[in-house]
């Protein structure tokens, strides 16, 4: 079953504010195809120009930029896919999903015509051949590791038995810290091979960007993505950090129990680390995420999480 | 059985340096009550004006400012609780106690004359309602929130059966930053409901303070806390950070597993992240106890830790 | 068995780039003795000149020191030990092996005569008595805290039930953050009573040198240690960090569970933190394993891993 059919069947129940869950039902191990580009695009990291807690503001010119990024296309390239939510509301590439089991093609294709620079995709989690690791070594590394623009390359990976849960996938060219800096980032979100799917699924990336502390690319609340959920929703927060620096990831009023059973409310995440969160929704109310690092909060890390009876 | 009462009976054989534990004895759940105000305090970060391990001294000027911290009352808020040892010796505010099971009400009044700013108090680990938040959300949040000079507020929390643990609760308000880095935090402690409890209980909440790096507010072998044990009891260790950096505690000459079983003498925590650690002592002598990023120690993020025969 | 005569017997065997593993049998617990001394050393950080991944090329005079570290001694003090491979390629000291059970002497001499300072050895992961701690504290600390030049000190240690794993060493003089920046440092590997050795033992230290981010002491991709394995090998990682910044140590094409059984590819590792990886080696290919803290990499952080069929 082809993600991008289930996808538009869940698309017309989504809450603004979440991530399409766009999972086959359990079952028989599948090929899973994605169509993802690096692409430009004009990146706000303060749409609102507002900072609604410390009530300064900022003008577009400060907080607007050129990027590259990366953005989902229909089977064989045919268009883009826009839909809000696709990308959990952020600067990220698309939200791609697995079951442990299933083999997964991801075509890449580098339409970078902002900096015309190689671009490449690294995934986190997934097993694959040195062929598909994406990776510029001097000397070592192949075609999927360069891909110019205008070119393509088709990364060839496998949800192991090691691969549930929720990583981080990224360009690891020659230019990778400009193009992770600019958004070139995303999320992988991996179920075990018969594992209940959660209702709602959200996407939180910590990164730094021109000065901003951002979630998904966006900083303050009323920028950053509101999830949102119903009171006995599974909810999964899938956790991400991207950049140089190390993260507290805290959500008011709900608290989880770290693997090994301690109750934590706080977790630390550093760059490239992730993990997955759930809870069955018991608090409603307007909450806040954030990162607790005292600095990032105020440079806008922070967003609203409300949940409904 | 009222936590002062308890306090009362215990205060007499603290030795100088360890937390008061007010804990009623294991039984039935209670309603715990707590006065907790506000209030101007003047603040000397190295009271001894030495870094004993490196030599230099500092003026008073240098290292005292005045600030707002949390501190107790006795029920009614007749008078403050000002005895040593009730809040491990430091700063931050009483460590409050509860266990699972218990509803626990803390009344708080802001008595900030030196700044006339609003305060609040945010709980990490109990179970509450979005109503005893404490966080200010601009167009949402209520009274909990903002707190106005010369206003009180009740706290209506429980400790629920994922609150078992060690959690920091610190100041939400708009002015939250500058709070936190005044010393607007403390330590909450939450034991099972059957739970034995600890000897002797240490609190250590690692955080910036004007240029030094201070456990529980002090700078400097000499000024932080000096935890005393003997050999055969079970010590507990609450360990805490506030602020914007990450931390590692180590304790010299002591190990611990985590909760999966792999040994320890290090462990990372970040901003709101907390742990407690507990071994039966048996390594007498006298240790360090520190933070193990380098530039931290040398900035007065580091005590010394007694243990007699 | 003595461990000198065990290391001579392996390292004929040694592909490039591995650590030795001197390691007795499984069996009874012994007394390991090891001479250390402190001695100056030459210490060039980008030994080849050159960033192979970004094409910057550096002057040796912008690279290379004087500075002392921790050097391995035959018994009794008869000759230093040179072969390569015996700290893991790098600037830091001899990799020191034992099991639970296990007495351990660590003779140490200083033989600082580059600077003339007292040094010391402070071990984590074992258990000692306060006399063996090696740490300086002013009023309390014995001979084995500053040990002056010319004079020798044995600290007697045990690998008790709680030592198994990964944990670093290092100078805790009164001089120890300049000791400990100039590579005064190193890696204890403690196996359990009968746990099976690996085929493969990588050492793999974090720290920042002289403006680069170090693995060993060595910057960028060519001058970092290559670790070497065979398809079907279980090797085994040694990760550490010292200084005063975290990490977050990634292999590519590999992934591992932690102690708890949830899947990583990326762990955070803070100053003193330590762990230890194992796997069965399947992934053939020349792979990076480095920081992704991305200033990290950036800077120096990063290598080869080289998986032969």
């Amino acid at each position: 079953m082809a993600p991008t059919r289930v996808r538009r069947l869940v698309a017309t129940t989504l809450a603004a504010g979440t991530a399409i869950i766009a999972l086959p039902a359990t079952g028989e191990a599948a090929t899973r195809e994605y169509w993802v580009a690096a692409a430009p695009t004009l990146w706000n990291i303060v749409p609102n120009g507002r900072d609604a807690i410390h009530g300064s503001t900022f003008s577009p010119a400060d907080t607007t930029s050129t990027t590259v990024v990366y953005r989902r296309y229909t089977r064989g390239w045919k268009r883009p896919l826009r839909e809000r939510g696709s990308n959990g509301e952020g600067i990220q590439g698309p939200l791609l999903h697995a079951r442990v089991g299933d083999r997964v093609l991801v075509h890449f294709k580098n339409l970078d015509t902002a900096f015309g620079r190689p671009h490449s995709m690294h995934f986190h989690g997934f097993e694959y051949k040195v062929s598909s690791d994406g990776a510029w070594i001097p000397g070592f590394s192949g075609r999927g590791a360069v891909v110019e623009p205008g070119q393509s390359f088709t990364y060839r990976l496998e949800a192991g038995p090691g691969s549930t849960g929720v990583w981080p996938y990224h360009d690891h060219s020659q230019a990778m810290e400009d193009s992770i800096a600019g958004g070139m980032y995303g999320a992988l979100s991996i179920l075990g091979r018969r594992e209940r799917r959660p209702d709602r699924e959200f996407v939180v990336v910590f990164t730094p960007a021109r000065g901003f502390q951002s979630i998904n690319g966006r900083a303050f609340v009323g920028n950053t993505p509101i999830p949102r959920a119903r009171v006995g929703e599974l909810v999964q927060w899938d956790v991400i950090a991207m950049g140089s620096e190390h993260h507290t990831f805290h959500v008011h009023g709900h608290k989880w129990r770290n693997a090994d059973g301690t109750p934590e409310d706080t977790r630390t995440v550093g760059p490239a680390e992730s993990f997955r969160l759930r809870w069955r929704e018991k608090a409603p109310g307007t909450w806040l995420y954030h990162c607790h690092v005292e600095t990032h909060m105020a440079q806008g890390m922070i967003g609203l999480y409300r949940v409904r009876r």
